[in-house]
């Protein structure tokens, strides 16, 4: 089972308001034009790519390579398809903002941009979000598909439909839950991830495994070496999981009423420890993997977990790791926490591991508690990489 | 029928989205703050008004009584709710843009606005349309209600979920389909409206009336009298039925694939209009009013409409005027039409009245055609208010 011969596996994603295939494989760039006319039924006269500027520079031509036959089998057939206008997104979180925004979707006006234009997002998980809210609020929602490239949006924000961009307040404060009509993984391009952005993205599906799959989270343990060589039947195997956890997941909760906060587990004190240093200082999954450490602090104190499964869940963390040093105080984090939008109505919801594989949701976390979590945390932050 | 004593009447809308109520009728605003609580099954903690200030400083006073009183009794009760956080847009089509929409989203974070938030819109359709945008925005969004204080707003862009800003390049953009909890037209409110602006609103009900309900405009032409001196149930029974109307229209079709689009009877040269004098010259009613003369020209050159049927449907858009003179020249409004988002495609979608009550799209109409109406149009705004 573990390394048997797999070209591209097709995981299916459905909620209340769509249905699609999300791809994971190798070769899929190459073929991108006829897959993604399969999922849309018929590509649209006008196709615009939001990418970066760096993933252009590296894949930009093999992107195009398949868009540019359909266009010369098109005018062959006297249609009216050209080939897609890339639009930029320069990389960094400091420009997911509202004004982004706005530059793209005067830009498609521009350039002609109709009900019926189709938006690809090309890219790591920022361009995915951003590029996803311009196709949802263009003209009041366009179709689109996202070709993430980095490991993190393979697995995580890919998927889900959740778009949106961040306001000098907080991370993801606006936005919307829009479906891709796709999503096409192709391991191939992870080929040129620095490998600091590779280990921060495995962070996710160490979540997906301690939340919802402990199968994974052996798979992880047992074949780490392979998986951090980036050997791909290794990778594609960490990958679909990944995304099947994470379907179902948002299959039964679309827009997390419920169940679908378990896949925050992690994320109260990771986007804290982001807002606190400005998203400057580490890669989201780094935040996160800090964050699911502090978690386990204040399960291991609650007793949702034992003590065996603490040290075995910290392990594989920083298996993956390393993880930067953390230069914040307790205080300044649990300031940034306050303003986490997952606390509705002023409740603390939070999400406990529950042994290793299943997850919950609390709203009775304290601060006490919490801030040992924090500290927990920074004292691991100078000690775990030690020797 | 036509003046029987009615109160309150409920016009129920349903969509794939969603079902809700829109409430027509007179002291709606005085009992709001228990209606919305059995819309919104509970009243959140938080709740922000999205107002202008004219509007907030005829019926502000008026508009949070009921709040205060449900606040009284939550406090009596021990419970968390707090009366509304008033936040403001200035009036006028030149704050309908992404950043009045970035500013009052950061304003509800720094007031303590969470995912559980409720926002009411309360004024004109732009107050609603941002308004509406920022409920589907803010935390990938929220509840709203639709408290509507123009004769437009309460006949048309309150109901139906159309929600958005305008680009520098053109109106409604950027947006969402996000249909609110429910809608509460207050015939009161429209005591304090302009003249013009009533005249201006009552285009939509002619609108309304041609493509859709022959009653309607039977009733407009028999009794304008009574309608322009502000009769209340004159006045509710011309709301009713316009809502009705697009209450079916938006039931049938709410993302606009195919029959929605006959409520844009008028608007591509009315939008055309609107941009080609930036917004300042006219009234939306007024240029929607404009365009339906030049669409009124290309039916009867097409023989959509007979000489006769053209005559009485010109004569009842000019009773609910005056409409401004009109000091554009034919190229500029058939420049401003090319950038209308209907065009899907690159195919200009036309919507033709076939008789009075009845409407459809064509998709062949000519830059000739248009233009002729255009000039017809312009001839008229000379001609039709003299003597």
């Amino acid at each position: 089972m573990l390394y048997d011969e797999v070209i591209v596996q097709t995981i299916r994603v459905e909620t209340p308001s769509a249905k699609y295939d999300v791809f994971a494989g190798s070769g899929l760039l190459a073929e991108l034009a006829p897959r993604i006319e399969r999922a849309v039924k018929r590509l649209p006269r006008r196709v615009f790519v939001v990418t970066s500027p760096e993933i252009w520079a590296l894949w930009g031509k093999k992107f195009l390579r398949s868009f540019h036959e359909m266009a010369g089998e098109a005018r062959g057939r006297q249609e009216n398809f050209e080939a897609p206008v890339a639009l930029f997104l320069p990389p960094g979180e400091q420009h997911k903002t509202v004004k982004s925004v706005e530059r793209l979707l005067r830009e498609m006006v521009k350039a002609g941009g109709d009900r019926g234009s189709l938006l690809i997002a090309f890219g790591g998980g920022i361009v995915g979000d951003v590029g996803g809210f311009v196709a949802a609020t263009f003209m009041r929602g366009i179709n689109y598909v996202q070709v993430p490239t980095t490991f993190l949006a393979q697995v995580d924000s890919s998927v889900g439909g959740k778009v949106g961009v961040n306001l000098p307040e907080g991370k993801n404060l606006v936005g919307n839950f829009l479906q891709p009509r796709a999503v096409f993984a192709d391991i191939g391009v992870l080929g040129t991830l620095p490998d600091r952005e590779l280990h921060a993205g495995l962070m996710e599906s160490v979540k997906a495994g301690f939340i919802r799959d402990r199968a994974l989270v052996r798979f992880m343990e047992e074949h780490s070496e392979e998986i951090l060589a980036r050997e791909p039947k290794a990778l594609e195997k960490v990958i679909a999981a990944s995304i099947r956890m994470k379907a179902e997941v948002v299959r039964k909760d679309e827009r997390e009423n419920g169940l679908r906060m378990i896949l925050n587990f992690g994320h109260t004190v990771g986007h804290a420890l982001e807002q606190a240093t400005k998203y400057k200082a580490m890669l989201h999954g780094e935040a996160v993997a800090w964050g699911m450490v502090a978690t386990l602090a204040v399960a291991r104190r609650r007793g949702t977990i034992t003590g065996g499964q603490m040290e075995r869940m910290e392990k594989l963390i920083y298996r993956y790791g390393p993880l930067p040093k953390l230069k914040v105080t307790a205080a300044r984090v649990m300031a940034a926490t306050g303003r986490d939008k997952k606390n509705v109505g002023g409740v603390r919801r939070f999400v406990l591991p529950v042994g290793i594989g299943d997850a919950g949701v609390v709203e009775d976390v304290s601060v006490a508690e919490l801030e040992a979590g924090v500290r927990y945390m920074l004292v691991r932050s100078r000690t775990a990489f030690k020797g």
